[in-house]
Formats: C-alpha cells, structure tokens, sequence
C-alpha cells in the first residue's frame, strides 16, 4: 500500500468583485479543514483565485491582465503556501498565469509538503471562442484570454508516485489520460468551471452536464488505470451557474467519493496507489496490447477527413 | 434525418459441439423478426457461428482450423446471405477467417442491403496470452489463434452514412474510435464474447465487467459523437458463463435500447444519424480543438515509460 490521502477542496462561487484575499481566507479554511482529517494533498479547482472570468467579454489588456497572476506565489497567495508549508500538505490550485515575455495561460501548479513548486500544468484544450458570439446563451472566451499550453501533459515524481495534471474541458479529450497513462500516471488532477448549461443548446441542462462529466473521467481513470480526483468551482457567479460535481475516481473507475452541495466543500478518501497495479499489469498492459500501427491518423490528423470513397 | 432502423441480435450460448447450420438458423430466426420490425441493418456478435473457442487450448493446427471460415459466405452462412437479400436488410457478424495465405484473423463484416460484403475489419487488440497459463481460472488464448488485424480501422461510407467496425476489447481502447472519429464515423458497430468473472481476479464479477463494458461504449460515443451498436453472444457455454448487455449508445453517449435476457434476443432502435453533428460541430470539432503537437507519445511508444526524474 502506497496511500496518499487526498482532500478534493471544492470551492462555492466567487463572485466579479470578490477579491483574492477573500478567496484566499477561504482556500485556507478548507486546508486547515483537511489537515485536520490528514491529508497529505489537498486539490482546489482552475482559477481558483477569481471568478470565472472568460464569461465576460473584454477588449482593454490592461483589463484583460488584472485577471492573471505574473508570479506565483505572490503577495495575495503568499499566505496559502505559508499555512500548507506549515501543516505540511502539498496543494495544487489553478490560476490565469501571465508570463514575463506577455504570453497568458490557463494553469494549475502541483507543490511539495514544504510549499515548493514542483510540477506546472499548462491547459491544452481550450473549449469555447475568440471573439464575442451573439448566438451562444452566455460567452466562453477561453480561446481568446489563454493560448493553448506549451508543456505537454508531463508526469511526475512527487509525493511517493506518479502524478499528473490538466484542467476542466482536457478532462473530455482521452488523449489527455493516454498521454499521462503511457508515462505511469497514477494520479490524475484537474479542476474545473462548467457551466450548468450548454450555451449552445439550451435543453442540455445540469443532469446531463454531470453525466458527461463524469462519463469522461471515469472512462479515463479506468482506460489508464489511475486515481483521478477532479474538483469544481460552483455555485452562482454573478447569475451565471457553475455546475459541483466534484470526484476522486479509483483506478477501476468508480466514483468513490463526490460532494453533496455547491458551496465550499471538502471531500477525503485515502487513495492507495498500488490500486493502480492490476490495471496497469492486465487488460491494460500497454506494451502488450497496443497497436501503434494502426494509431496514426490520431497524430497526424487534427480534424476529420472522411474516407474519399 | 437520416434514420437507419438498426436491430441489434444478441446471440444466447453456442456450444462446443453445436454446428454452424444450427446456429445460421437462429441468426434467421432474428433476422426475420427485424426485417418485420422495419430493420435496415442487423449486427450479430464476435465470432457468431462458433462457440468462443480461445478459452480452449489446442496444439493441433487442424483442429484449430475447423473453427475458421476459408471463404465468405460458404456452405453454412450462404442462406444468412440469401435471407438478407432476400429481406433488403444489410447484415454485421463476426467469424474467423482463415485467409487463402494460412494466416488468422477475428474477422467481422458489413454487407449491404443486396447482401454483397462492403467492408471487413480484422480484430486489432487481442486480449489474452498465447501459451496455456495454469494462473488463470479459464483461458483467453486469443493472442495464439489470432494475429493482430492488419486492416487498420476502415469507415465506409454505407448504408447512407459513415460506418465503422471494431470487436470486442477493441472497445476499451479509447483509440479504437478517436481513429474512426477522426474519419468522421457516425456508427461504429461491434460484436463481444466477454467472460462474466475475469480469469485473473475471481472477485471481479459481472456488474463489475458490465459496468467496464458500458462504460467504454459510452465514452467512445460521446467523445466521438457516433452511434455504438454493441451486440453480446451470452449465456453459458459448457460452463463457461458469457455476460449480456448488448446495447445501443446514442452520440450523447446514452444507452437507448438494452437487452434483458442472456439468450438469442433482438432489440431495435431507430438511429438518426444526423443526432452525430451537434457533438461534431461543437465540443468535439476536432479541427478547432484538438492539440496533435502534444499527443505525440500515443503513436510513438507503445509501452509505459515513466519520467526519468
């Protein structure tokens, strides 16, 4: 037994004027919280720090950039590593990064238990637009706050395993998990902001948001045969809905563990990493059983291309 | 609309010692029962004429043989072929195909509604071992009857839409249908025989191995935004019990028709095949949205190789 005790720290809305500070107090209640209940890492949702804010259509950079962070950890984050160094708990939360050579992406970061930064995430699968579209129900700006990722889905070794990352929509794509899954991977972290309506189709409303939700992660978790804990921002921002749903998927790909409201919300399960072994050494022995020689299309192909006859 | 009227034919047990004329005339039987319920298309399971032989170990090459079908149709299937001529109903089964060249595969076929075969795949992910393991509870010796399938996964364009085949573990695979996605498939059609308890963990049952099994569908189904035509052969043969759950997954990745029984039973499902675009021109437009740069590892590397610090 490998156990890794592991705290999903779901965060309640965070509303456009809510400031960081306050944001902050809240994430350390939970991290006290789940100190207290021995875990060993506790895991806060994509921008964490701030509304989720690619809702809102904006044209001034200057505006566009007080979103982002352009170090980390700064002054209004200094007091969360300061309290996870002191409980001794590793954290991993996602923010709007700014580089110094003016790129923007969409994070998450993996610490140790002394507070350093050992892994960073940079989002790939940027759902949603570039520019304003008047024929969705509400905005989803991604692709034109963030570029896409520039690391790669990276593993790893940290806190006694192997340990992954993505954000939110990576979670729908099983390239994410196959990427991770053929480095080891034997814990797969994400948080996420989805909105409980599709913008785009109005009848697909919260049950069935869930539903693929967790259809993705659980297909992921048990096709690689990793833990995977995913944790949302939720609740009313400002009158748009985020969707809760926050998990830990066993390696088998059952939910184990998931939270019943939409507000501030600490789950635990101690995740035993060997749990990943079984998998890993039978059905899904990849040197085994893959055949790369029929996977082609997948990596040279970006869209679809219908067969010519 | 593009509705095709799709009957999906479960097959109860085949015995060792039952024939293929025995069998071909319960494959009649349901075939006509769907040609009555308005059925444009009837899929039958992996290796439909035979009993599953890969959990028996045989050393003699002519023995083996006798569970291999040289041409295509012949003796045994030839009043399959002509009924579903005869009815205007396309037909999809699974055999075993001895290739004119001696070599071996788990085939299975698609016709057209005049009975001529418009597509054949050959199985690519062989589950199992090649040499008798006495670790196991039963055999699964797949990967010494069979070769991998040298056919890639095809799509054709059939029966008025984008048809794609795969069988069985093939299914688990989440590269089995991004490589029939990125072909734009609408229907992905597949046969399985898959033992209730799995032969390396008597505690994994069948509620364990059915929720694997749906699991996989949907995921493959949503994220590709197709239609998944899933067909067991179940029941117990010579005392090896086969699960059911033969179902039909929409493109939202929701199960609309499911069987009840574990004997020969068929259930219908009118299939829009026009339901595939929303997912295909929104979430899952792969042209917008997929990131091949980083997907490299998936067709370069077959095995896991974990990071080196």
């Amino acid at each position: 037994m490998r156990t890794l005790t592991v705290g999903a720290a779901q965060l309640g809305p965070i509303q456009k004027a809510e400031g960081r500070q306050e944001v902050v107090a809240r994430m350390i209640a939970l991290l006290d919280d789940a100190a207290a209940k021995g875990c060993d890492l506790v895991v806060f949702p994509e921008l964490a720090l701030t509304t989720f804010f690619p809702r809102w259509y904006m044209t001034d950079p200057a505006e566009i950039d007080t979103w982002f962070e352009s170090v980390m950890p700064n002054a209004a984050t200094k007091p969360l590593f300061d309290r996870a160094r002191e409980l001794g708990v590793a954290i991993s939360f996602g923010y709007a990064e700014k580089t110094p050579d003016g790129h923007h992406f969409n994070t998450s970061i993996l610490t140790d238990k002394a507070g350093a930064i050992v892994g960073k995430y940079r989002k790939i699968h940027l759902p949603g637009h570039s520019e304003f579209d008047e024929k969705r129900a509400f905005q989803h700006l991604e692709k034109r706050y963030f570029e896409p990722g520039d690391l790669g889905f990276p593993v790893w070794h940290a806190l006694g395993g192997l340990m992954g990352m993505c954000i939110c929509n990576d979670r729908r794509w099983p390239e994410t998990y196959r990427v991770m899954g053929l480095q080891g991977v034997e814990m797969v972290m994400l948080g996420f902001n989805t909105p409980s309506v599709n913008s785009q189709k109005s009848d697909e409303g919260i049950e069935d948001r869930l539903f693929h939700h967790k259809l993705s992660l659980q297909a992921g978790a048990y096709q690689n045969s990793t833990w995977v804990i995913a944790v949302a921002k939720a609740g009313d921002e400002d009158g748009h809905h985020l969707m809760g749903g926050t998990v830990i998927v066993d390696p088998n790909g059952k939910v184990v563990a998931e939270t019943k409201t939409e507000g501030d919300e600490l789950i635990v399960h101690p995740c035993d990493l060997d749990a990943t072994r079984f998998g890993k050494e039978t059905i899904f022995d990849f040197k085994r059983h893959r055949r790369i020689e029929h996977y082609g299309l997948i990596t040279s192909q970006t869209g679809v291309e219908p067969p010519s006859v």
